[in-house]
């Protein structure tokens, strides 16, 4: 396993394909700096003894110790780990760990792999390609980005019925010596920073439609890849510094025309595992949100808590129930993803078929706990931001700058008016309503509500996955038992 | 075990103490029998090969097969399956199962004899007179109420500052041959359909208080037990039948200075293990609640996705969206329950001390999730009736009468009026909207919202466990270390 | 004007045409009297110097004074008194005062006949024909019903698609005499006990669904007419009787081949503007809701303080919150009303064509703000019962019945055990806890929450109207300007 | 009346106070600009013929055309004009129009300076000083700002009970030439670009607290008076200019023992008045924000459509679900307003006193609409930035920086990829994510947020507003009759 310092050595090997203001930039920028941090975290947690246990597992393929962000998951105990290994590191680096969209792209990977060899009777070579690519990853303990999620041009129209045929990725030539794919995979957040790229579909798809059902890897700097990067960054400090400085990036990943040799081609052209391959990405992430969003829900009841107490309203009844709302949506976030681990097989549901054996043994959360799961945190972000809010008062809104607190004019005026809780130093109260406000009134705390919304798919879809995945059959006839109607 | 023909033959044997519309009444009135075929459906499932292995369990004292609602959990397969059970009862009746109130009571009052006994240094025999009683109890297959809510008085008022003592039940003396107790226990639901009372405090008391701190079982009919008895039935049918006749029966149960033999006596002066015993009953019952609102969801479910058949609109987005609201909630509320199965202990949160072992290896659910859940089902039901009001329209509210329907001038003409969607028999239609309107527009129907917020304690009382069991300073502490505070 | 006595000796002149539980009753049947108290309260009140301003008005076909629910509005001033007398009524009985429906059809009909006449250039005498029945109507101070919603079959199919052309109720022959109707139309509230049903469409049609463009006028008891009713009445008292003891019924009206003699035909055929008519109907009956439905979250309001006040609660935080709520939701309803009736003008959006002048110079209220009212106090009916329950706790729904209150082995005890407030008489407490459980926990209050969402348009019908009406493409240009975007 | 570019020329005029990022700097700073064009846009309009009418007045002392914002309301027409010129400035500039807290404040001193020389019998001139200081605010068009907010230390303790006294603004000193003030105001928008200050208390205050009562008004550079800034303003454009490009500045307001000439202090110790005044000015500015918020939701409404229509969904069922929504919102906070204009007089709700005659004559809306209507939109911020970005998805968390569109290798691509709706430019496209992200992912967006939940007090503030002023006892006798209680 690499240190983080290996990390950011294999980054700076990179090839310069990223834009940002104008400009190409390498990647180490400074304003990429935090989100390599982040990353860099998950490679400090893999060795580091209180939490090893959590972020290491053994790999199948070749029995070594590796990061769990690497792993197929082998078990429901994998995927238990899974969901408190990313708590835990978003508690540590305070929001967002960033690794989690390449251990669920794999995983889907591996299964859709799998069952499209099997689907063609052994006429394609996709597992054995994904399986290759993942020793290789694993052994050189590489960090993986997903691009999932195309430009999708008018929203209502499926990918065969766009004016522009390239509104979803999609596969332009088939060479000997690989593929060439064209499109652009919008909102992938942390793939500045990544050593590869996992490419797979965005959503189901009809016979006609199967040069869209590709799925790949690629550095993160291949020829012809050209991202557009929008970090996300808290405000610069001089004075004050965070315990941890948190941010992201997000990219606009352009293939524009891209070679992709035949080894790193992992399903091309089978329409109906490309629909799935999409579902099965989208629930191993809405899985991981189940550890992502309990740890936000963690730092929100802290900044709530903490914002009780400094402005000396603790012992309201309002407070507590805000915390025990606060809590209550945490709490019910992770129980629906411990249940959806406890209750994980090498099963899937498919669409028009029902649930099945699906993928070579590899284990995969329950669909139906999942999707709650990750409804609730979805539809739940704006309501915790009101009651952070509520808590809070106007103070972040309009907090001086740091600069200002520190004006030798202004330091005693400014002490003496943010000074709230007697029992807590100013200082700490300054460090804390910098903190608050890099949560509440930043750009990127705003760009992160809409992260806490969409990210995993968008409530709609969780909602369509929901409705058609549950046995909705069942309750009718519990319903006309009860009723005395006949049952059909 | 019993059969229900034994059952009711033993109801029928006890003597004359309800009160019902200002007369005393037997408990074979007929406005009962609802009530009793619920309770009736547990012994019937303990003997039907689809579920016994559910609702049956190894006693731990005489290694005997018995009724599950008579066992003291022993593990955590134990409280899965009092989860499952709940649930697949409630879904066979209709609504509340009822029989739940009793192993809950049973479950808590094991611990706490224990516990007393131990803290009394071995001089009290609570946990003694319990396991006797506990072996009567399960060898005769009895049927245990629960009585917690007391009358309560002016309500932000303890026990001990109340005008009238007796609004929470109290021992008024105490007799070589027993303890005289006086008070009234109120919404007591099935306790007029039940062998057996066991009566518990309703909450935490001070060293004053220790009157309040008793814990004991009487048979439904002993001497000084008056029962005011308030049914909850739907309307009578004449021609169409319904699949099962769900009911329930509250009870005022008044104990008029009455006397309990000290060997029915399991707790009686330790006011602080009175408070826990309240609080222990409640976690019990809060996850027991994670089978029955499920189940109730699921009947939801099964309206809402009726409904929006027979009103041919089963396509509209909105249906869609309600009833993935439908699935969350009762999926969430049955996560958090399966989460606090899996998490179950012995050990207990002691107010002012933290999680420590307690009661003799039993096992306790996780209490934050049993809590998180019985919270959000709580807090959802009366946007559950308004999802179904929304999907029915206006039917529900003006469906006519059985006899109308069968009157030989209206029928062909209701029959041509009520049909909608032309696929479902019109008789089927009328059976379903008469069932509907039970659950939306009777009653009955609005007594159980009433259960659904405040049953197993309001959804106040689960934010106050919440909040006060939840370790919210580990969060205030991951936020001072991001935040860069010092941390203390 | 009449006197109420004058009024019930009238409807016992009507003939036997209704059906009630499979008999056929008069209008004298006890379970009519409440619903004719409550229309009756109209006619005492138009003689109660306290309220006769706002209940009258002068007849501008007449100039005599009549009751205000025969009247055209002629101002504003008009609009903004139907609004408060429907406050003050609804505030007197407890509810719904039933009568404002003749109102909102008269108004309706009113305007279209005379627009259709226009637009037949004088081929048709549908206004004269209205003009005259209005002053017989206004003469004999008649009630008024409105029977709108029909029977609808398949709900997503409009009239002229479903499978039984009579699921709309429509024309099936044009007679020399008159019109012969067939259909029925459903949840017609108080029809039982009016003089006349008032005809009209229930929603928009092609100009192949002219058969369904009907409106007209006939007595309750005509030849043809069937009333299928199902009264909704809180449970009888023997010994504490109600202030006010409000009921309702509502009605199938069955049209089974009607004869309409010519001279009570309205409309016929003219598909447009049996559109506009539906359409009318529900914008004056949304702004009768501006007046009944504050009077109910006054209702509401004084329950939830009193409740508060016996359960000795009443300076909590949360109560005052859940007051705030209810008084916010009503009196937000009432502005939007109080708006609606300043910016009333004889003028109406026609889907279409836009604003214009419509009618012959009475007026309409503003149809947007008659419409957001509506929406919200339709879609806070079930939060309000919410917040009922979360403050009255378990009382309601296991109340003992009258006669245990006074039964005499109980009466003493469950005087002291109901006892919470000190300083309210127990009797009081008893009074006002059962009229509490007529709002909570009966099935007339269940069938009102469905009335208090579906009564007048469901919220999504109010939300079409609102969506379609709004110009939306002014704050469309408002955006692109302040973008910098080209407007068009 | 000045031109924007005469009030310009004044602020530049004034003395160096204003600190922002440790710097001291002029009014002419450009992170100020934005600020100073909001401004400006009030003096714009009132030279504009379109909107001169809602935005000038005729003054009562002098008979002058005045601008609206120096302006007395004298009837119930000049409350209704300053609602739509509110309303109308906002739609112009894009969100808050900042100097409705000059006119706000000055209608409440106009009342309370007058009643407390009237409880002072004479022998104080505090309205004298306020005419004369108010004829020559008016005659040069001045504008203002009203510094409310204090400091407040600790939140739960009144400010005689604060270890530091100063956390309330209070007299430190009374001389012969004027009184010495001592305190911070934080929050105080626009102060930094207003020729005034009005300084007035933030609370009800006890006789005790005579010292904490006292109002003012000092020039914005007035000695001893420093301001530290905090701008909020979007993202610089270098390309695409919007149409109108709104900022605002917050400053902490701090009075370092300032002496305030006895000629312009219109308040001193007088604590019941001081008190009444907090209350006052709330309800004139609750009052501003029924026209402002509802302005805010026509561009929210705005936004909403319009991505709709972007994305290609415009047709979606939950599309009209949501634009629905945001208009209920709008036009019900706007139609609080207009009812509270409508019903205003010279009377206020005195605490402990009920209503009654207050002031000279001038007009105060009625404060119970002026409450729910604040309330409501003040509830609704985050419901209603939740709607934005589920109709939204990713885009504006994402979209790229202004200067990658314009790079020459990704404009292309760019273009191609962002391109929706074939029927829009894809510039316009472009434009319109800028401003939408403007609005939903930036610091000042959320800042706004925070503005539009606590200005013109939380929604806390206005809870307690309206329980403790609506009649409560009223409903709660409605109940009483009707329950056949006795009523006292």
């Amino acid at each position: 396993m690499r240190t983080k310092e290996q990390y950011i050595a294999g980054l700076n090997k990179l090839g310069r394909n990223l834009y940002y203001k104008g400009e190409k930039i390498g990647r180490d920028h400074e304003d990429l700096i935090p989100s390599v941090d982040v990353i860099g975290a998950t490679f400090e947690a893999a060795r580091n003894p209180e939490i090893e246990d959590l972020c290491t597992a053994v790999s199948h393929l070749t029995g070594d110790k590796i990061n769990r962000f690497c792993h197929v998951h082998q078990d429901t105990n994998d995927l238990h780990k899974k969901q408190d290994m990313t708590r835990a590191l978003c508690q540590r680096t305070g929001y967002c760990v960033g690794r989690c969209m390449g251990v669920d792209a794999l995983n889907a990977i591996n299964a859709v792999s799998y069952e499209a060899d099997r689907g063609n009777k052994g006429e394609t070579g996709y597992h054995g390609n994904f399986l290759k690519w993942l020793e290789y990853f694993q052994k050189n303990d590489l960090v993986g980005s997903c691009a999932q999620t195309d430009a999708k041009g008018e929203r209502l129209k499926r990918p065969s019925k766009q004016i522009d045929p390239d509104a979803y990725l999609r596969v332009v030539e088939k060479k000997r010596d690989g593929i060439v794919v064209r499109g652009c995979k919008v909102h992938i957040t942390f793939a500045a920073v990544a050593d590869e790229i996992l490419v797979l579909p965005t959503r189901a798809l009809t016979p006609e439609e199967g040069d869209y059902a590709v799925a790949f890897a690629v550095p993160g700097d291949h020829e012809g890849v050209k991202q557009v990067v929008h970090p996300h960054n808290f405000r610069k400090r001089q004075r004050l510094a965070r315990g941890f400085n948190w941010g992201a990036a997000d990219s606009y990943v352009i293939f524009d025309d891209v070679l992709v040799p035949w080894e790193r081609v992992f399903l091309c052209g089978e329409h109906q595992h490309g629909g799935i391959c999409a579902l099965l990405f989208a629930l191993f992430h809405r899985h991981s949100y189940s550890g992502c969003k309990p740890a936000v829900g963690d730092i929100l009841l802290g900044l709530a808590s903490l914002v009780s107490e400094v402005n000396g309203i603790e012992k309201a009844d309002h407070v507590r129930e805000h915390l025990a709302e606060l809590i209550t949506i945490a709490e019910l976030g992770y129980a629906a993803g411990y249940t959806a681990s406890s209750l994980g097989k090498p099963e899937l549901f498919i669409p028009g078929v029902g649930v099945r054996r699906y993928g070579p043994g590899s284990y995969i959360p329950n669909s139906i706990y999942a999707n709650v799961g990750r409804c609730l945190t979805g539809d739940s972000v704006y309501h915790e931001q009101e009651i952070l809010c509520k808590l809070a008062g106007g103070m972040p809104a309009t907090f001086p700058f740091e600069q200002d607190l520190f004006n030798e004019d202004l330091k005693p005026l400014l002490d003496k008016y943010i000074r709230r809780n007697p029992n807590i130093p100013v200082e700490e109260q300054i460090k804390f309503w910098l903190f608050f406000t890099d949560f509440a009134c930043s750009a990127a705390g705003a760009v992160f509500n809409y992260a806490g919304v969409h990210g995993g798919g968008s409530p709609i879809m969780e909602q369509i996955a929901i409705t058609s995945q549950f046995d909705i059959t069942s309750r009718k006839n519990i319903v006309k038992r009860l009723a005395g109607m006949k049952i059909d």
